[in-house]
């Protein structure tokens, strides 16, 4: 296996693929962006390094931000509680990290341990463990593998930490989650420690490589001015759903949550439709006022500028924007019972019973 | 200084008499000292040693039940999680505890930490950091020393842990406040590691012998059928301040708090007149209808049983019942600007500028 490295260049492609995969969650990239950037200007180029590339009995720690990415937008880190938080945990487990991972293929979280593994000089592994952005501790592939989230290590801007041993990855979420509040809103953490072997078999592999290649996908049709959502749908497998203008977006912190929903009005081919969108974070549901639902966690539902085919966030979300949006089928992992109870609809409480976006696609288009 | 022991036959007077230095709060001293009884029958009687006895450069480790009273009532904690805390705050320290001490004199926390001690086989000192019991975490006299809560070990009865680390000693409360609130409404912790030089400087001395004492001042008037009111002001230098019959209690648990205010009506020589007491946790403010505020914060005022003359906690206020109240004078520490900026009147939003005890009750009866 060649090595690889992440430089700087290669951090637009990666936040604009994360961007995607974070299906409007996952925080804004352009911050994650930024400590990446400055913390590789200060130590060089990070190693993306295969997961098979990590021995059996090493330790792999996932570094991520947890809070509400609109509060994460205005309470940009300090970047050392990040490194503080990864060191804490290390301590705790006596062995060092041999690499470490985004939690999240999505936004803000695929690029913050960038800035991590940089500041240590340690890998990041090719590797998360959503395949996507998700708005919870304990929705990760590795929970459905046993993995503990916990020892977890939380740190703040101000130098405030908090250390985590929870009987349960729910548990967790549920102390890390008011922590972040007490925190102003976001903080810093280490957690999911787990072994070589472990992440083969419960991670999602080679998603930050697949984020950078989606991220370069797009970038090259717009630099062809060819259309990039085309060239998108066609690189990932994905849908087209529906296309229209922004008419309304609703949206409240909620419990460290942002919460909403958006309301797109069809153009072209979608005229005299309505899509509306609810979203915890990321998206959850797209329903076609004319066809129901058309897709749903765990499937992937991304929103973009019809025009330059830029990915948007929930946060970036405006009235009167002219939108397209994507599905795209989310990892085998979550259509297993036990990954649908862990984050499918009726996790969110909605009473919908969870159907595949390409059987549904194919039952629209029959 | 001779040596001295907690047995199990000691426990009566000494959880009356955090009851009477509990000011209505600090929790049931029952609970505590049911875990006490229990790890003394199981692991011998425990070492009361004196400040004077813990070297300069030894660390005393508080130990301690952190909650709303109302829940602890009702969630009695399983034992192991309070060493648990302990055990895992030592490990941090890096350092072993040469002995435990009470956080508050009141109520449950005066005994929770024989318990400790007695599964630790380390000593318990005769003292603690407030000479009362306080609702919040940084109401001791070790802040005013300069002292920090943490590094703070925080357990649960399920085997949930959390480790906090603060900047402030008002944000370590603000942490443990809401993850014992995410814990059920209440957690075992323990804080402010701090040398014996320390303690000696910033404790309050020869507290639990003192609780001791006013348990079998009061106990010992009982058997001799002499009045037991009479003899705990007079053993503690104290004030009565009313008597009469409890006509309302009205509580609510707020943010982790039991909040409420009692009124009574008065009996005998405070016939025709009604005293309202304010309480978070601990009462705050003694109000005379015909005199104004009797007593406040950090005075203490405490609630007795006009017929036994045993102490009563908010949670055991009820309506018709006859009781007395008396007050006495807080540490001298307490009365500082410094002191009076963490514990006094105006800390719990009350509009009143403190007046010490004695002074209000000299001026009353002139």
């Amino acid at each position: 296996m060649s090595n690889d490295t992440i430089t700087r260049a290669d951090l637009d492609d990666l936040a604009t693929g994360a961007t995607v995969l974070g299906t409007g969650g996952g925080g804004d990239p352009y911050i994650g962006k930024l400590m990446a950037e400055q913390a590789i200007e200060e130590h060089g180029p990070v190693d993306l390094i295969d997961p098979s590339e990590v021995p059996d009995d090493e330790l792999v720690v996932p570094s991520a931000m947890l809070g509400a990415p609109t509060v994460m937008v205005e309470k940009i880190p300090r970047g050392d509680e990040a490194v503080a938080a990864f060191e804490t945990l290390e301590r705790s487990m006596g062995q060092e990290a041999f690499a470490t991972m985004s939690i999240e293929a999505g936004g803000l979280n695929s690029t913050i341990p960038i800035a991590v593994a940089a500041a240590l000089d340690i890998p990041l592994v090719d590797a998360d463990a959503m395949g996507r952005a998700f708005p919870e501790v304990q929705m990760v592939t590795l929970t459905l593998g046993g993995i503990d989230a916990t020892p977890m290590s939380i740190a703040d801007e101000k130098g405030n930490s908090v250390f985590v041993n929870t009987q349960t990855n729910e548990k967790a979420e549920q102390f890390a989650r008011t922590t972040s509040i007490d925190m102003g809103g976001s903080c810093m953490i280490a957690t999911y420690p787990h072994t070589g072997a472990e992440l083969r078999e419960h991670g999602i592999l080679r998603s930050m490589s697949y984020a950078r290649d989606i991220g370069r996908t797009i970038r090259e049709a717009q630099e062809d001015s060819a259309n990039p959502i085309d060239a998108l749908v066609e690189y990932v497998d994905g849908f087209k759903l529906f296309e229209g203008k922004v008419m309304d977006v609703a949206r409240r912190t909620e419990g460290g949550f942002a919460v909403g929903e958006a309301t797109i009005d069809g153009l072209s081919e979608y005229d005299g439709r309505t899509l509306s969108l609810d979203f915890q974070n990321e998206h959850l549901v797209a329903r076609d006022s004319e066809h129901g639902v058309v897709a749903s966690v765990p499937d992937l539902i991304t929103v973009l500028d019809s025009e330059t085919g830029d990915p948007i966030t929930t946060e970036g979300l405006r009235y009167g924007h002219r939108v397209t949006v994507v599905g795209m089928e989310c990892s085998e992992k979550w259509r297993t019972p036990a990954g649908l109870e862990l984050v499918g609809p009726q996790y969110f409480d909605y009473d919908i019973d969870y159907e595949p976006i390409e059987d549904i696609y194919t039952e629209l288009n029959k």
